[in-house]
């Protein structure tokens, strides 16, 4: 038996299955769950490559009661069968079990996964085996899927990948707190004679950190390889516990030479829209079971993405907006007023209730925004956008950058960005600076909107937040 | 004009280009170099899509001469003129200026890529400039093309890309030295009683280190998912100042469940021919170009690899033909007996002597491999592959996995292995436990052997190595 080839679980729910009706298949997986009467048993069996489990139909005249007794819930079993049109409702086929091998059981006094329904906070401590349970079967799935599209978006668009790196010597705006890299022994350091560290003797020759963006390096791409995207992971040591933090998440970050605000916002909305799509495409699986179990709104929300033309709306506009509604009556707990930065519930406003569709917003105040942003000639406004979701707000946060080397070092110095370690990121304004463009979108906001979970924490295998580095 | 669509020069280089001559076309991008004589100017502009460059013809009677001095070597330039056929030999297209657009100067004086044949030492300096040279402009858009080619091959063959955390509380085999991260106060840390560090007050309430591997995490996506992944940075704080090696490099790291010793090595092949066959058929102007500079071998390499099937050597016969060639006179720098780990002169010996193609030896001794892989009956030898490669030796390192809980915790009492932060490890052996196996790649190995540099740090955009992480 051992000598026929495994089927993977997902082909036998494939239309091509029909032609494996009648032959014997041997499947390999992972018993979710086992029940029956004193004549037959059924064990659903699952192995990973979809949601659906297969039914195993066992005759337990022909099967040793002592082994049967060991295939509970979680164990690993090997069926040889013939595959057969199913009786029972719900599913197409099942196997007639021939012969099974045990290679693992799973004792049920302590199997974690014995029963249904654990809180999403139990399933975060047994993170090793929560890949096992439908929901998080599910979030992995779509998780690779998000992944390949996004490689396979900028491919077909001629960007390349480009691999910035994670232990930088340089901060990125100072974008929130950042992690210390050392092999230094902690317990006692080498010091110079004011008694602070002599990070000369560290691995690197100076003091270093884990990146919080690669976008800065990503522009070193763009102007040699004209368009590039970094897609990899990113730090901050930020004190958050939320459900929209996490320590250690993925970014995307394309970098384009020659885009102006115009390719920028269309390349925006078409990356979302390729991605979402996609999704749509090859998930639907899965993306049923959580529309079913975790968010009853989710495919409708998905589907009017895609079909939606997102609004480009100035930030002047935005305010013009959001001030009207005051006036009007509607009650926002933060002020509204030209140069705020926008809360959460002012881009719902614009988002859910006066546009009903996505907004992508730009020219906004330069002075909330980063110093790399490219100045208006008004000499009020930079050319960033943040494109804005129902549910989860920003997703995505982008800009024209300032290509002209004398207003970028106004901009710097004006926010006393010190400058020492970036006289290579000023080089690409000094030679042959031209006009580019770039955004920045976290992976796990992407995640968390095509998935519908509620908690950052549940859309990446191994969540990194305050006190917590398990597994 | 500006109003005008540019075209990306790569297309300027494809077969449809004869449907755009006779046109006006716009094109961007930095020039390269600039020759001619009093009446014609000849540019040659690149913009990084592919390694060629377009000639711009341009009649100097149109141009102010002042603008044109300014356009130099490295400046930033956008053209608009009639696509032509060429009358120089080397191209087939060139274009006829009608209008210049100077987008960013590049001084001659201090602008450090004014001159061709720079070492590839001080091209290390400007690490930050030198993605716009041939060199490393064609390793760069080979680099993308792997990382594609690598998602691609796995993605069609079912396997889920897996994320596994950079930081990490757990040490992988000990692999190495690790990078300690941390968000104390180096200069004056909290301490206990006894005067060690007070890690419960760190970032995540214990040490915590850059991972060495994903492998371990890696199975658990397996156990559950059946088939994933890993493509990620990976952290090695060796005080290795070698051409091999990196403290930051890129991994990939496939786990499959049932999967056993003949299935890993056909993967193992498999993989290893996918990706260089996609070099040979999507690089073939990159790869040209570094076959003629750099190694004039590389292109018959890289066919050779494909074409050949792969040699299967136990290592006991590999130690058998190494005496032979010992007893016939050979000279090892090293011994050469059963037990030994080999050097690189014996695996060259095997690979490029007396096979002649790719080896992938099995079955070494358990005392000289990891303590997870799987045991066989002779009670000597384990289920780990090296796939052993012309020139750059092991390119990947595999193995089945040990699955049998009691023979894995033998093996780890043996070596003494620190166990208590891998209980979530040893738990996947204790529930559903399932034959498995892995291997892992590094990256830039891959990249080493496919585009035939030398080194290393001329293979990842921003290499880190001891006492350097500029950029």
């Amino acid at each position: 038996m051992l000598i026929m080839k495994r089927t993977e679980i997902k082909l036998l729910f494939a239309e091509s299955v029909e032609q494996l009706i009648g032959s014997d298949v041997v499947v390999k997986g992972w018993v979710r769950t086992k029940r029956g009467n004193k004549n037959v048993a059924f064990i659903a069996l699952n192995d990973g490559s979809t949601i659906n489990n297969i039914q195993v139909v066992v005759d337990l005249a022909n099967f040793d009661e002592g082994l049967l007794r060991r295939v509970t819930t979680g164990a690993c079993i090997c069926v040889e069968g013939q595959l057969v049109k199913s009786q029972g409702a719900g599913q197409s086929v099942e196997i007639q079990a021939k012969n099974i091998v045990l290679y693992g059981e799973a004792d049920p006094d302590s199997y974690p996964l014995q029963k249904k329904g654990h809180s999403m906070e139990f399933l975060r401590e047994i993170g090793h085996l929560r890949p096992r349970t439908n929901t998080f079967g599910a979030v992995c799935r779509i998780r690779h899927h998000m992944a390949y599209a996004i490689h396979t978006f900028f491919h077909e668009r001629g960007f390349f990948y480009f691999h910035t790196p994670l232990i930088t010597a340089s901060d990125c705006e100072g974008a929130g707190e950042m992690f210390q890299v050392t092999t230094l022994d902690m317990k006692n350091p080498p010091r110079l004679e004011d008694g602070s560290i002599d990070y000369s003797q560290d691995f690197f020759g100076k003091q270093t950190a884990l990146t919080v963006s690669g976008q800065l390096e990503g522009e070193l791409g763009a102007t040699a390889l004209g368009k590039i995207y970094t897609f990899g992971p990113t730090f901050r040591a930020e004190n958050s516990n939320t459900p929209r933090h996490l320590a250690e998440f993925w970014m995307i970050e394309p970098e384009m030479a020659f885009y102006d605000i115009d390719d920028l916002t269309a390349l925006e909305e078409e990356f979302i829209k390729y991605c979402v799509t996609w999704a749509l495409d090859h998930c639907q699986d899965d993306l049923q079971f959580l529309n079913n179990m975790i968010d009853k709104g989710l495919l409708e929300r998905l589907k009017s993405v895609v079909s939606t033309d997102f609004v480009r709306l100035p930030y002047t506009e935005g305010i013009r907006i959001l001030e009207e509604a005051v006036k009007n009556g509607h009650k926002f707990e933060f002020p509204v007023y030209w140069g705020v930065d926008l809360a959460s519930e002012h881009e719902r406003y614009l988002v859910e209730e006066h546009f009903k569709k996505p907004v992508i917003m730009i020219d906004y105040p330069k002075e909330i925004k980063a110093f790399y942003m490219k100045q208006n000639d008004d000499g009020k406004t930079v050319q960033g956008t943040d494109v804005l979701f129902p549910q989860i707000g920003e997703i995505i946060g982008g800009s024209v950058r300032e290509e002209n080397y004398d207003k970028l070092m106004n901009s710097i110095t004006e926010r006393n960005i010190p400058m020492k370690d970036m006289w290579w990121y000023l080089d690409t304004r000094r030679y042959g600076t031209c006009p580019h463009a770039g955004f920045g979108l976290g992976f796990e906001r992407l995640m968390l909107f095509v998935t519908g979970m509620a908690n950052i924490r549940d859309v990446i295998p191994f969540p990194r937040t305050p006190k917590t580095a398990e597994f």
